[in-house]
Parts: structure tokens; sequence; C-alpha cells
């Protein structure tokens, strides 16, 4: 059979040539087809190889959801360039250490970006020039040492058509750094392959099941993994693709749905919850709103309800991570059956819970165990790192602790790192969360291991009630007793105002050890 | 990211996972849930090996579609042997001339066929073993100095469990000949590649959407072109697959859609016409019936409509060939639009219309042009061809001429091989014969240029009325004006009793041309 490149740029080719006209819309601004998308990103990989850049060179991306970032995908990836999406909500530092280990030559730079680009640069020797995206040239400074480029103009002056996927369909075309909210964060260098089986396996009847009909809504930030690698799928099969821009607030998010008639929508639950907030303080619906993808985090049940109730659309829960491109399950997207935890393994991922030591568990459904995984779009080493992250059978540890049950649906039910080994056996605090997250009045819960002489580690459980609600400590306790074994049970509660976060949202563990965990 | 082989193995392996009790029915007989059809598919491998077979050598398939012929598929491909499917209703001189090509040191006998078989070993000195499959062994004669063997007796005594998947994506997987109504048959040799590659392509919501929730009744027969793909499909999702054995009358159709709740059937249209007159005779529906499938030809509007509201389910036409493994086009599975010509093209394949000459047309819609088409699951080379089978942009040529509309739609109009050259331009006989086609009272038609001293070649029509209709030859060259320029109007009518059909079922315009071509 033939020889044919499994590389991104002919998912944007396919969709200039059958679907042209199918509109990729900005929230705030721009409306364009894909035919001419096609032909901009193109000018512009023609414009960055005039710039210097060679394949596999990096082009680094601190932008929010816009049309001109979508071009520096394509205009990157389809010229053999990498392109290094940053967390604009990550500090510079942090941002700093990324960058200089990527080495990116070139930045682009989007709206209201630009003071935390100057700074950035200044720490970041290898960036040769900056591109600013959007509006962001009108707050253009002094970028006063490297090249700096309006996108249009750069356009304009350096645009040129230039051949596409002249490569191997192993080379890379994306980077992406994990959060590193706990250790130093690690790289994942996408490659063409990957995303392109990512794209087809995510594109399934039984998986995401984007169709030519679908406007579909990425409110997932486009920095997080390939944005959940919409920005394949949507060109892939000619899907109408909006794109909120930098405002990702409930207003925006109804108006988009409303003017751009979107029927899918795909970002975290507290992007739900902002739109389900606006719509009860506003009045009013979402009615072409077909499904909800939510992905991030496990939602609870209730909210689920809540959101299928008020948004009239149904709520598709998924699992994923950077490291897997980032499709892991997903909830039946139609059909009678309902999502049951984060869903199901569409084909192209192998499966294993193991014990903690990596030996597969005997029994695979109905128990916890440590969730590994295999598969084409699967990290095989981070960026620069002289291991493999695989065990001996090429499985690569998520870190997360699941349960499968009968039909298959996963539900995640912590993270190994936060198990707590108290007398030589291991308690799992997210069942422990689970439980008390549900109780009227907790706000945000997390158990962490305190030092015990004893027994290595006692579990401590750390609530922040909702506002204006006391709950006594017994309560919580009580609600323990019966659902989970009774050694389980923390030895001490403590009530605070305010949980710590971490800059991703979710609860800074570290930081609760750090106070509260020695003895 | 991580290096995982495509290989068809790894559908069962999921299907065995994660659908474990989910059934393959055989009408006639016999029942079986993934995990089990896996387990004996494996050591059908490990009975093959037994035998002495390496990888790539080649089993050869004279089957219909039953549960013992998909065992074979998987215990060939899923230990690195290729499946060589034989089509039954081809000449035993036709069969030879394959299987020694091939050089197949193993024949697997359907139900029926064991005196067919017996008379193509006779002339297959290469096949070393002979596999009886399902109740074929109660047919049994002295296949005489073959080693022959009834498949349960098999796996009993050499069945053995063994690794699977231990080789290249780029392995062959399966041979498929192409008829050869015209010219010597030649084989197309997928590879575990472009199998995976098709099957995911398949998946898309877009394209055949099978899911989980789907009992798909594959009436297209095992040995054309991968069964259409589904023994792949169906395990990659879980859907319960319908195979209908030997019999695929209405009758038989009728019964298996209802006591196995089939959701999609696919297979060609007379398959369908079966059904319908079945129905129409004895009464009742087909509740649960969502979606047919129907391609192999394609289909005129009214039999849509009539199949639409006899069957109460969506018709989902599509184009393909052998050397496509083998889908091209498909009209969208479900939504408002409804199927125009063959459907569109899913992301995976790219194509173009050319000219005579093999120059891409100016202007690619609303004008007809010789179809090429590239992509990871077309033809290369055919078997042990010794050149390749593209142009020099890689293309294939399809050996198809299309039209495509403004919304992607393509409709093949005819065969570039049938085309007429008249006074140094073309007519395109199916076109005529479209026109033709849909009037009252014809049955069969067909156009072929008849040598002309003055044009070269002028079209003359053949047809077949319907029975108990007559037509006068004016009438149908009347139907034509205004439809077709004035010089493409054929310059005689001849009425036939009995239209020649080749062993596929299409009308022979060798046989045609032969009888009457000449001047």
């Amino acid at each position: 059979m033939q020889s044919y490149a499994l590389t991104v740029d002919k998912f944007l080719d396919h969709a200039a040539k059958w679907w042209g006209d199918r509109e990729i819309v900005t929230g705030g601004g721009g409306r364009i087809g894909y035919a001419a998308l096609r032909t901009r990103s193109n000018r512009l990989s023609g414009a960055l190889e005039k710039l210097g850049l060679r394949v596999g060179d990096r082009v680094g991306t601190l932008a929010w959801n816009t049309q001109h970032h979508l071009e520096m995908y394509y205009g990157a990836m389809g010229a053999g360039f990498v392109c290094h999406t940053l967390n604009p909500r990550l500090t510079v530092a942090h941002l700093a250490v990324m960058v200089n280990e990527a080495e990116d030559r070139i930045l682009a730079v989007g709206a209201g970006l630009a003071d935390m680009a100057l700074e950035l640069v200044f720490h970041c020797p290898g960036i040769e020039a900056v591109v600013l995206l959007d509006s962001a040239q009108a707050e253009l400074r002094a970028i006063s040492d490297r090249r700096t480029f309006a996108f249009e103009d750069l356009l304009v002056r350096l645009g040129e058509e230039t051949k596409w996927g002249d490569f191997d369909e192993e080379a890379p075309a994306g980077l992406c750094y994990t959060s590193g909210t706990t250790g130093a964060p690690k790289g994942v260098l996408y490659t063409h392959r990957s995303n392109y089986l990512h794209t087809l396996r995510a594109l399934q009847a039984d998986a995401i099941a984007l169709t030519s009909a679908d406007s579909i809504l990425v409110a997932v930030p486009m920095f997080h993994a390939n944005g959940w690698g919409f920005p394949f799928a949507a060109p892939a099969v000619g899907a109408k693709l909006v794109l909120p821009g930098r405002q990702a607030d409930g207003a925006n998010m109804a108006r988009l749905i409303r003017e751009e008639n979107v029927t899918i929508a795909a970002g975290v639950q507290t992007v739900w919850q902002s739109l389900m907030d606006y719509l009860d303080a506003t009045g009013g619906d979402v009615p072409t709103l077909e499904r909800v993808l939510i992905g991030g985090s496990s939602c609870p049940d209730a909210l689920i309800e809540r959101m299928e109730q008020r948004l009239q659309a149904r709520v598709q829960t998924s699992w994923g991570m950077t490291e897997l491109s980032p499709l892991g399950t997903a909830a039946p997207p139609r059909g009678p059956e309902r999502a049951v935890g984060a869903g199901r393994m569409p084909v192209g991922l192998d499966m294993k819970l193991t014990d903690a030591a990596g030996n597969a568990l005997p029994q695979q459904r109905n128990v916890t165990g440590h969730l590994k995984v295999k598969g084409a779009s699967v990290v095989d080493r981070y960026f620069k790192a002289e291991k493999k992250a695989l065990d001996s059978e090429g499985y690569f540890d998520t870190g997360d602790l699941a349960m499968i049950d009968d039909d298959g649906n996963l539900t995640i039910t912590g993270r190994s790192k936060d198990l707590i080994k108290s007398g030589g056996e291991w308690i799992n605090p997210g069942e422990i969360e689970g439980i008390i997250g549900r109780l009227p009045g907790v706000g945000l819960v997390a158990v962490i291991g305190k030092s015990d002489a004893k027994w290595g580690e006692r579990p401590i459980l750390i609530v922040e009630p909702q506002k204006s609600h006391t709950i006594d400590d017994k309560t919580l306790l009580e609600a323990l007793r019966g659902n989970v074994a009774d050694w389980w049970i923390p030895d001490q509660v403590i009530q605070v105002a305010h949980m710590p976060l971490a800059p991703t949202g979710k609860i800074d563990k570290n930081r609760l050890r750090a106070e509260y965990a020695t003895a």
C-alpha cells in the first residue's frame, strides 16, 4: 500500500479543499474560512523559513484561542517546525525555564501579554524574534533587542507560499510542558504521527464524534495539550471552529454559543459553571447546544445533572493528560447510555491497572489500581530526558489511581503520589475526599498523610466549608464510617477558611503537607 | 511519542478486553463473544505455526461470512500470515491462477464448497493443507494427497497460545484480487497499517460511524475487499457482529435483522432489493434497522427512496474499490442531510480529477474527470507487479469517471475504459446509461462504442426492457435530446432479451463489444 505520511498539515489541506468556506470564528473579532486560513498559514510558514527556521526548530506561543494562534499552529507544524505552547497563567520564571530548555527561536505573543513577553524575553536569550498576534501590536513596546513583527505585517512582508509536509511522520510537531505543580515541569514532544492518530481516534463515533454539521466552541486553552486536539479534529471533518479569544467568562460563552450556533462546547467544568451562573443571572438558554465535553478533573454527578438540566445539553465526561495528547477515555457522545465516571477507552490505547510495585492486578475490574497506558499518542520519554518514562512492558505510568466498572467505565480515584502508607498498607485520599466532598456544606476537601511514629503515616482531613456554613468534625468523620475501612478514617480534622490552590486551580497539597504533615 | 505498531490484532485484543461478551453471530448457527473468539483465533495462529507457516506466508480462504472465517482472518493476520480471500463465485480456473500466484500454503474452505476446493487443489500443487470451516467437514471427501483438517479438530489437536503482532506495521495482512472481469485479475496486498488506518478512517462519526451500541449485519461477502472493513471495525468499537453465513437471501436477512436487533446492514443493493421483496411478500417490518449502507455500484434515487420508505431506515450510499481497502466516500450516516451520489470524502484520502492525459482539471467541481486518489489505504503496486500503479504525483488511477458537486458529493459517472472516442472527443456512456436507465420499462442498459470509418467510434445503445414491457427506439433516443450533446446521441438502438452479465453481476461490456462493436 502507499507510503502516505501521517502529518497534520493534511487536516488543513482537507478542510481547505472540501470545507473551504466553513468558518473559524474568534470571539472579539475575526472570521475566516478554512481555505483562506490554509493560504495564510502556509504563507506564514514561508515567512518563518525566511526568518531562518529549519525543520525541527521550536516556535513558542504565549497566546489565547484565536485565529492567529491557530495559524501559528499550522504555520509552524506544516513546515516541520515545532509549536511550543506556553501557558500565560504560569510565572515568567517557570516559562523561562521551558523556553530555554526548548530553545525556542521565535516567540508568538497574544493580546494582553506583551508586558509578560517583554519580561520573558529578557530571561531567554535564545529568542531571536517576537511575533505579536491578535491585537497585541497595539500594545507594542520596545522588545528592543529582538526583531519584532506584528503578525499581519510579517505575512505581508515575508509571507510566501511554501511546501508543507515534506518530512517524516515521526517528525516533532508540538511541545507542551506538564503543569509542574509538583516537581520540575516536563516537556512532551508530540509528533505528526501521534497527533494524526490522536485525531482519528478522537473522531470515532463512540469518542468525540465531531462532524461537519457541528459548530465547536473550544473553551479549553490551545496551550493545554493541543487544545484537546480540536485544532486538528475540526478541520479534519470540516466543523465550524469557534475560538473564544481571551475571554472565557460566562457572558462571552453564552454570546458565542448563541451567535455561532454552537453544538458542542469543550472545556473544564468551571467554565460551564460560569456559563450557568450567567444564564441564571440573565435568563435565557443556549438552544443549539447539544453536548458539553468536560475534562481536566472528575465532575460530581450532581453537577453533571445540573448542567444537563440547565443547559439542556448532554454532558460528556472524559479523562486525559498532556502525556496522552491528551485523550484517554470518553463517555458516549450520544445514545441512551449516560456518562459514568470518565467514560470508556476508545480503541488505540492499551491499559492496565497495577499494584504499587507495577505488577498487573489479577482482577482488573472494580478494584483501584495504578493506571498504566500504551499507545501511539502516549509519551515515550520526556523532552530531552535520557530515560524512557515506560515500564518494562512499554507502559507509561499516568500517576493516576483508577477503577474500572463492569461496563468498562473508568473512574479516577486519586493520584498515586497522594497515597498514604499507613502500617504498610495504602490509603487512597481520593476515595475519602469523594465521600466528604458530597456532604452538604463542604466546599473543598483534602486528605494528606501526617508522619506518625507508630504507623509511618496517618491520614488527616482538611476541609474548607462553603461560605456561611459550619460543619462539626464529628459529622464529617461519621460520614466515612461504613464507607471506608475503619483504619482509613482520618485521625484529625482541620477546618480552614481558604484552601491553598496551585496556579492550575487544583488544591496545592504540597503546601498543605508543608504546613500540616509533620508531627 | 511511543512506537506503537498499527496492527489489526489490536482490534480483537481491544474487543476481548472491553467487550468480551459482545457477540459474533453466524446465520445458520454459532454464537460467541469477542473474548472467546480472540482466544480461539490466537490458538488457531499457534496451529498454523505448527503447520509450518512463517511470517508473510499466505493462507487462502474460500468461504462465506461465518465465525470460522473470521477466526481464520485473525488467526492468520494476528501471527503475521496473510489472509488471501477467494471469491467462490469465480471459476476454478480463475481461482487457480490467483492461488498459484499467491503461493497459498493452506486453503480454508467454507460450507458447500468442498467439491470446488477439491477441483481447485488439483490445480494448485502449492497447497499443503486444507482446513474445512463451518460444517464443511460433513462434506469431507478425499482431498487425498493433502493434509485435511476439520477446523475444530485442528484447534483441538494443534491449537496453542502464541504471540500476536510481533512484526512491523508495514507487514502484509490480507490479499484480495480484483474481479478481473476485464484483463487479468490483479492482487492487492493489504498491510496491517493500511487496514488499521482504514478502520479508523471508517469509524469517524461522519463516515461509517459504527459504535458499541450497534448490531451490524455484514451482508457484503468477507471475500470482497476486507468485507468492507467490518471484520476490523466491529471489534474495534465492540459492535455486535452478525454474519449471514451462506445464505444472503431476503428471508434470511429479515430473520437475522429481527432476531439479532440489527441496527446497521451493509451490502450491495440487490441484497436489499431481495429483503424488500421478501417483506412485501410476507408482510412485517424490520423496526430495529436504522441504517443501510450500500456500495459496489451507484444506486438510483428512486430505489433509495423506496428503501428508506419500505425499511424505515436511512440509506447511506458509498463508493469504494478493492484497491482502496475499500472505502472512498460515504454519505452522512445521520443528520438532516441525505445521500447525494456516493457521498463525501472523509479525511485520509486525497483526490484529484484529471483529463485523459492525467493533467488535473483546472476546475474540480461540476465537471466529469478521471478520478485519482492517494492515501495510506490505497494500493501502491499490485501484488508481484514490477511497476507502481501510480502517476508521477503518487496518485492511483481508479479507472472511474466522476463528478463532484458544490457540497463535495462525489458521483461516479462511468468507467474510463468504457469511454467512447468520437471525432477526437470523449463520450461518457455512463451519463447516457443514467438517463435511459431511469425511463419506465427499461431494465438494463449499456452504451458501447462501435467502430466507425469517419468518426473512429460512434455510440450504440443496447437495452433489455423490463419483463412484459415494450419501448420503441425513438422514445429512448428522444429522452436524450437536450440532456446530452446532440453528437452523444447513439446512432443505433439494439433491444435484447437478455443482457450478458459478468460473474460479478455487472453487465459484461466485453461480450457486448465482441458481438456488436465491429462495423
